[in-house]
């Protein structure tokens, strides 16, 4: 039989006992933020249980990481204080347990309704790296921008091309996106373009938690890179296309990138995905040995991304992806990453790039859905080839389990207008 | 007559009474971090002056700023603080001035011999961007790579073009370098290089610290753009050739230069530079009006950086060039930066770019002075395309002033062989 909480969760919800994700919330505004776990419609106070004395295992019983307004500490000590918690947590919200479910104090200090709660920023995010891992996005593009003939640059099979991102903007959903002001591409012989962007887009992408680090100068072997990793939260890279197109060349993505970034707020750990493994796609050619897995493996997870146009009271699905279509696996991402010695700290983000899939129904962005604006989206009445003030993108993600989901939540955020 | 300190500082010092660089170090291994002061050859505890009740102007007298690990409290707080504190600092160590002077027990807690000190990372770096703002190393590296006609692309003379740099491997001068491994250009149909770089190379930058920050979404005003900047420092950006030639297409350097970046440990503030502002070069085409400066300044700083050759008592000088030769000013830099609405923090560090000058011998790294390893350095008998193992690079700063000098110290590391 499943496994079941004593606190009732709906068959269709992201938070079930076997999920368990793990964020940061203020209780109420002005209140101390602390780690959290999802159940249900509720959030447990990590902070309130750990001072119950309730982390009683060996690697917990005396640390402080969970009394802490970030979740880095925790992060950092590694697969068995994560093994440890889940255990711990799993056998406090189960079915059959009294410890919690019968101490009305405690359920009154430890258990809040998530829709009263403030979310915030998981992780204190010391450098942001964002991939470009999806074979099909890297086709759509190079399409795009420089024709049908060999769409993907040479180097892209033979290593997942990165670039650094900006981690200062990085901010939790449900924050407004204010439309960023810059250049665009000049036409003929006119001046560069000036002014709100004309061309904003979303991204649908995924990305790694890191937790513990890796000493500067000591690559991760690709074959122990997953524990390195804490586990995936949804992100949309908002993105300026015409800021970008004229910036890029030769240092790449900057300002087109670097004046928002949303991440959900619920990570969901490596653990709680281990039943929706799969195997990653054939790559051919092999890989460097130093990329080369003993087994390769990508998660099933469902995503979507809904546009509520403004003015509209409802939104529309306009793409149906999946993280099983990523060319290069996490733990490639994370071993090319520190193949040179760079080191990474417990807190990273490392986001996979735009996921699209195969069918023109499962492209990840704008860009690629209206083909950089020649094909416009029909939105319930209105189109769209790029964002309007006002729209609103909402990521979902979720694993489909035998009675059960693993999701992710939702990863939203509201264009405004730029500032005058 | 030129102010003088009661401490005795020889006149080609680079840290005389005009200059007052901060930095952060331990007195001895083991000992707390904490922000000096360089004086001649010694290092002002801040903390111990804090301490002793001596910063008792308005802004400073409650604050612990100067008793933190970090720089970044003190940055943050702006030019009042800063200006309060040179003065009180400046007048603390002057000639005429008793309260430190004849005060025996302050000045054995408070002054320690500077090559008796560990110097630290002066602050925490939330984010690293790099720029690329010297016309003639955008000319040269141009031309290199994609021939003499139009070697600088169409938007640099729009923008100060720039990346995200990666923050977690920027170390302390005199820390050693770890020869990165990576991928290299395949030739023809072979399959990429991989190995140990074989084109490392350094690059002679300074670097701006960020004081005050801006809210996301909130650009920062070029003429106010000095009040966000503290101070500067050299920097070293190493850089892997073949790795970056190989992996920046579309998205910009990545691994190529995320194994290594090393700044001088003393920050010296825009304060001590004002006398050595100068005019910054004319721009053609004039830029947009978000970039264009009521006054549009440098600074004349000397640069000069020494390879000491691996197995070799004594260095030789292979470039000399100067902070005045950049294009894009910084103010103009931290503009462009946050046009977009990107905000900044505290302790942010915006590089210059490769600083190379018009003449051969004024070229700002290998890259360059080789020619892309096509001319040999002659060096003292032996020869350089690139760095080899045990090679030292050791940049330095400096204003020339009326009877004084404003140094920034060395920035030096030594390449140590990859791992096996």
């Amino acid at each position: 039989m499943a496994l079941k909480s004593f606190i009732q969760v709906h068959s269709d919800s992201h938070f079930p006992i076997q999920n368990l994700p793990y964020g940061v919330f203020k209780p109420q505004p002005g209140g101390e933020a602390r780690p959290g776990v999802a159940i249900g419609d509720f959030v447990l106070d990590l902070s309130a249980i750990a001072n119950a004395g309730l982390f009683d295992g060996p690697v917990l019983k005396n640390s402080d990481c969970f009394v802490q307004p970030s979740l880095n500490k925790f992060l950092g000590m590694g697969r068995p204080a994560w093994k440890e918690a889940r255990a711990t947590i799993q056998k406090l919200l189960s079915f059959d347990e009294p410890t919690l479910r019968d101490n009305g104090s405690l359920r009154e200090k430890a258990l809040f309704p998530m829709n009263k709660v403030q979310m915030l920023l998981p992780i204190v995010i010391g450098d942001y790296t964002d991939f470009f891992s999806s074979m099909h996005h890297a086709k759509n593009c190079g399409t795009i921008f420089r024709g049908p003939e060999n769409p993907i640059p040479a180097n892209w099979f033979h290593l997942p091309i990165a670039y650094h991102g900006r981690a200062s903007s990085i901010v939790i959903s449900g924050t407004d996106i204010i439309r960023p002001r810059g250049q665009g591409h000049p036409t003929g012989n006119s001046p560069p373009y000036f002014g709100p962007s004309l061309k904003l887009d979303f991204e649908l992408e995924m990305a790694a938690v890191i937790g513990p680090g890796n000493e500067l100068g000591k690559p991760v072997d690709v074959n122990e890179a997953a524990d390195h990793i804490f586990g995936l939260v949804l992100m949309n890279d908002w993105s300026a296309r015409d800021i970008q197109a004229w910036e890029y060349v030769p240092l790449g993505p900057f300002l087109g990138k670097s004046f928002g970034t949303t991440i959900s707020p619920w990570i969901v750990t490596l653990d709680a995905l281990e039943p929706f493994a799969c195997d990653a796609p054939k790559q051919e050619p092999i890989p460097l040995p130093y990329l080369t897995e003993k087994k390769s493996r990508n998660y099933d997870i469902s995503l979507e991304v809904e546009i509520k146009p403004t003015g509209q009271e409802h939104s529309s699905v306009v793409t149906r992806s999946n993280f099983k279509h990523l060319y290069w696996t996490l733990t490639q991402q994370l071993a090319h990453h520190t193949i040179n010695g760079c080191n990474l700290r417990p807190g990273d983000l490392l986001g996979t790039g735009t996921i699209s899939g195969p069918e023109p129904e499962s492209h990840g962005c704008l860009l690629e859905l209206t083909w950089n604006g020649q094909r416009p989206l029909s939105l319930n009445g209105s189109t769209r080839k790029f964002l309007e003030d006002g729209d609103e993108i909402i990521i979902t993600g979720c694993c489909k389990g035998n009675g059960y989901n693993v999701g992710f939540g939702t990863c939203s955020g509201k264009i405004v207008p730029a500032p005058l």
